[in-house]
């Protein structure tokens, strides 16, 4: 068997099991004598990860938001980010180095640096980033927590990083900021968590649809999401065509990178002062429901995926 | 300019540059309440890092060793390691799990374990590994520290990787167990940190050359290595044809992972009780130099290095 025949979730899966079991966080976390530390790693590649209208400055950004997003997901505070960087022989040397300004830029955003890496040369471009965090141990937000009767919120607005997407096909480069230069909701993270009120916290990063069956599963739970209070992306308003591009903007693009979380229902309250956000549905018993209408509809869990048949044919055969 | 016309070593100090200013140790030291927390990452490409004749065991083991071996290079405890792993899609899934079981395998026989990682699909194998480690911060191992008239040690032996490299070249796999397999200084570089008797340490995973530029510059110091002290591995006994292939496979093939460290003269007594290690020169001024039958010749800056023209040369565009 291949690794194309089965997909990344069940090569994880079977890796995990291997590796006698991880906790299904954003981070990895360890705690130390005070503190918690969290740390996690995310490994880019030019042609599957960076649309090709990215500038290598974007490309830095992006790789750095995407592990400071990780870390904002846990409700924890930036102490640093580490770069490795394989890079192909003949790049300019500007190009690498406005990469690096991407990065640098970045981290300093949000309050934290680059602590150090590694670089080598390789045929592709790669950069693999890892984001070290501390929260304290009573403080950090992890997948699991929601219960039954929690209030289902997310931070920003949805689907932008999806209408991106088309932007670019359709080569409304204008339109494509949110998906070539994500926020991570590092200050949104801290606060959320300093609440106490939060039950559960993730980031959506690989679209809603993903991100709530994960949430559902960490927590043993199930979700209803309220199709009228979606807070859609200004992006998405401008550029689909159908509620069915909508939909899959919202819930199956991915990049969004915001942060989807519970909250104790009498405890709303609390949160309200940490940061903006919008309630769009509710924990239940079990289930991924989209209720639109007055009617219940399942919502599969698709998302973006790699090594997944549809990612490697468009994906990685593509040399785009 | 290119990537290719200034190599890896320049490219590092012109991000370094751009990125304000970084120490240059094994691992990036982060200080918390009580301990300092190290951490370190290093990304391996099938191509251009892992013998074509590594087995997927090797190859996880190699990727864990190598960033396990730089938390050993600072005196720290390994806190635990996160992968990333690039995939080719169609890899088979018995390739890909024998990788995860060599880094499970090398982390559980240094003590510590997988914390977390990555997955996703690329055409050429990347693993990128972080590894994390505590240190007290009186303990902390750094690579400046050095002082002229430090003792200068090295543990194990010296040259088994270049040699394995020669080895496999002439079909005598059974030498290349070491350049395979390496063994990072774990137990080794925490009881040399226990000591309080060591002024500097690093990990001569680029060769010995490239590693005593590397300490001198930290230390502002230079170095005498004494040819008759150096501890040749018998694979090098065993394979070496000519006094100059002997002091390649030493200085300049790297893969070793031994520990490079000075230790203050008067308190060389406190850490014979540490571990094996054999003294092979002193720190002097300035200069790095070998004394060979009562002459002083001095050891250039080679070693192992990526993106320079040599290895892209014979790695990257040789595709064996």
């Amino acid at each position: 068997m291949r690794f194309s025949d089965i997909g990344e979730r069940s090569l994880i899966s079977r890796i995990t099991e291997l590796l006698g079991g991880l906790e299904h966080d954003d981070c990895a976390v360890i705690e130390l004598d005070v503190d918690c530390l969290v740390v996690t790693t995310d490994m880019l590649h030019r042609e599957t990860d960076f649309p090709a209208q990215a500038t290598p400055w974007q490309i830095g950004w992006m790789s750095a938001a995407v592990n400071l997003s990780d870390i904002a997901a846990m409700g924890a505070e930036p102490l640093g980010v580490l770069i490795a960087a394989g890079i192909p022989p003949e790049t300019d040397l500007g190009f690498v180095e406005e990469i690096f300004r991407g990065i640098r830029d970045c981290v300093k955003a949000h309050g934290t640096e680059v602590l150090g890496g590694d670089t080598d040369a390789h045929r592709e471009l790669t950069i693999c980033g890892t984001a070290l965090g501390r929260a304290s141990r009573e403080r950090i937000l992890r997948r699991r927590g929601a219960r039954p009767g929690d209030l289902l919120c997310t931070t920003g607005s949805l689907g932008g990083a999806g209408a991106g997407l088309k932007a670019l096909k359709i080569g409304r480069t204008d339109l494509a900021r949110r998906l070539l230069e994500p926020r991570p909701r590092v200050r949104e993270g801290i606060a959320l968590a300093r609440t106490g009120a939060v039950t559960a916290m993730m980031d959506n990063s690989d679209g809603l649809a993903l991100s709530l069956h994960d949430l559902a599963e960490a927590g043993g739970t199930g979700f209803v999401v309220e199709y009228v209070h979606i807070p859609l992306a200004d992006e998405v308003r401008a550029i689909a065509e159908s509620d069915e591009e909508v939909l899959d903007m919202v819930l199956s693009a991915g990049g969004d990178f915001e942060l989807l979380f519970t909250v104790r229902e009498d405890m709303i309250d609390d949160v309200r002062g940490a940061c903006e956000f919008t309630v769009i549905g509710r924990a239940v018993e079990n289930g991924i429901w989209l209720n639109r209408n007055g009617i219940r509809v399942p919502i599969p869990r698709s998302g973006y995926e790699h090594g997944s048949q549809d990612e490697i044919r468009s994906r990685v055969h593509s040399h785009r």
